[in-house]
């Protein structure tokens, strides 16, 4: 199915939701390294009549944790405008009453201290990295299989990303392993599930149709995205592959070089907008 | 569908082939416990007209280790009888000119000491058990999402088994795992796979419906054999539970309590043979 090409649809929008890594910076040590142009890019939405959100599958610190190091390297970002899978994970686990036994990379520990995680009945995997030793899966698929219905959720299912020394699995693969082990489906909080988009529009009380989703990944940005009804644009940075511009099921509605000329296309095309044309000619 | 009887069948038998773990004994320390009877079913088996084989997904110790260990408990066996996945890779290693990198137990290593390893254009993998580490696991995915065509053997596909200490992860689970993260499909080597039962039906001389396979695991080794021609027998030790004699897609052609049960019955219908009667009436 062709899709919608996104510059038609640039005048209704009402805002706007940024993936992170691979459209603000490239990760790495220390926060990685920032994209060019991403950190004015930032501060001309903000300076627009667009909503802006910002929607991440990170799960190797807190929130806190997370912003801060953005902050330093000169994002203008603020906690609540970031939208991660451990605090959505938290909210369900109250919601459905459910203790959790852990499975993630020490640093986002902390965001779960609020949850009882005694005599778990369920599981919550992230992106534990080198906490995913064998003892370590064994000790989750244990809980889960001495369960009379087994619960896992995994905050993202992303099969691999690229750090400085090179490409590291990611929390997707040790879900399928799970998944296969105890022959069950996982819930997946995070991108690209339509729960997780849907509580950012909600946060920004405007319609998917009203919204633009910038992101690196095809399938968790672009792709989950539009099935909330949201444009997905595509950027050739971070994880970007040309061959996503010719993938078999997801179309992006738009490709664009970097999150830079993404702006410089939604600003100048928002500036043709009746209501700027008639500011305009009152000002002349 | 509706199975045969495998006692319908006992008359036209040629050959037996038996899985090991939780047939024979059940794993453990020190090559684990010898299930009652067992020792003895095999000489009585070895005894008779019929031929036999050992089938096993055992990867946790080269062929020779594994067989003193079963000798030293009483097993008459030897190495040239039981077939094993890791000879059975070599031997597809070597007819296609495939260089491994390997992710499997230190035990198993010396198995592939005859084959070249530099530079490797594809990955095996087998029960690596504290050898999966997040670091070793991301070393072969890398070394296969580097190739062109990546190319993933694993030595088995089960999901789990049962140790003294409690459950522990099967190489299926990470098998799932590397074809997830590379979008590739695995060639299992070892049990249910076709080739490797048909291995074992070449070294006997003997047609599939000719050789009934005894085994505790329903869908490798029962519906493996059944998938090739051959009878499937499953026997309540090991890792049998009462579910799976309601199994929705696998149907044995028979259950017993165990190896000794099904060696009585077997010779005891055997008694009945036209032959052997023959032999009763010449000696009285």
């Amino acid at each position: 199915m062709a899709e919608k090409d996104w510059k038609d649809c640039i005048r209704s929008l009402k805002g706007v939701v940024l993936d992170m890594c691979g459209v603000l910076y490239d990760s790495g040590e220390g926060g990685g390294v920032t994209i060019d142009g991403s950190v004015e890019a930032v501060k001309r939405i903000k300076a627009s009549d667009l909503k802006l959100r910002f929607c991440t599958n990170e799960t190797q610190a807190t929130r806190e944790q997370f912003v801060a190091e953005l902050r330093r390297n000169g994002f203008d970002i603020s906690v609540h405008e970031v939208f991660c899978p451990a605090p959505a994970a938290v909210a369900i686990l109250k919601e459905r009453d459910l203790r959790p036994h852990l499975l993630v990379h020490h640093d986002v520990v902390p965001e779960f201290d609020s949850v009882e995680k005694s005599n778990p009945n369920c599981v919550v995997i992230g992106d534990a990295a080198d906490n995913f030793s064998y003892k370590n899966l064994n000790d989750a698929f244990r809980v889960l299989i001495g369960l009379e219905k087994p619960v896992l959720f995994s905050l993202g299912r992303g099969r691999y990303y690229k750090e400085a020394d090179g490409l590291k699995l990611d929390v997707g693969v040790y879900m399928k392993a799970l998944e296969y082990a105890c022959d069950i489906e996982a819930e997946v909080v995070g991108k690209p599930a339509q729960t997780f988009f849907q509580s950012v529009l909600t946060d920004m009380g405007i319609e998917p149709q009203q919204t633009l989703m910038i992101g690196d990944d095809l399938v968790n940005d672009v792709g989950g995205a539009q099935s909330c009804g949201m444009l997905g644009l595509q950027v050739r940075t971070g994880k970007y592959r040309p061959s996503d511009e010719k993938h078999p099921t997801v179309k992006a509605n738009g490709y664009v070089d970097n999150l830079a000329e993404a702006v410089d296309i939604i600003l100048k095309y928002r500036a043709h907008s009746p209501f700027l044309r008639a500011w305009w000619k009152a000002q002349s």
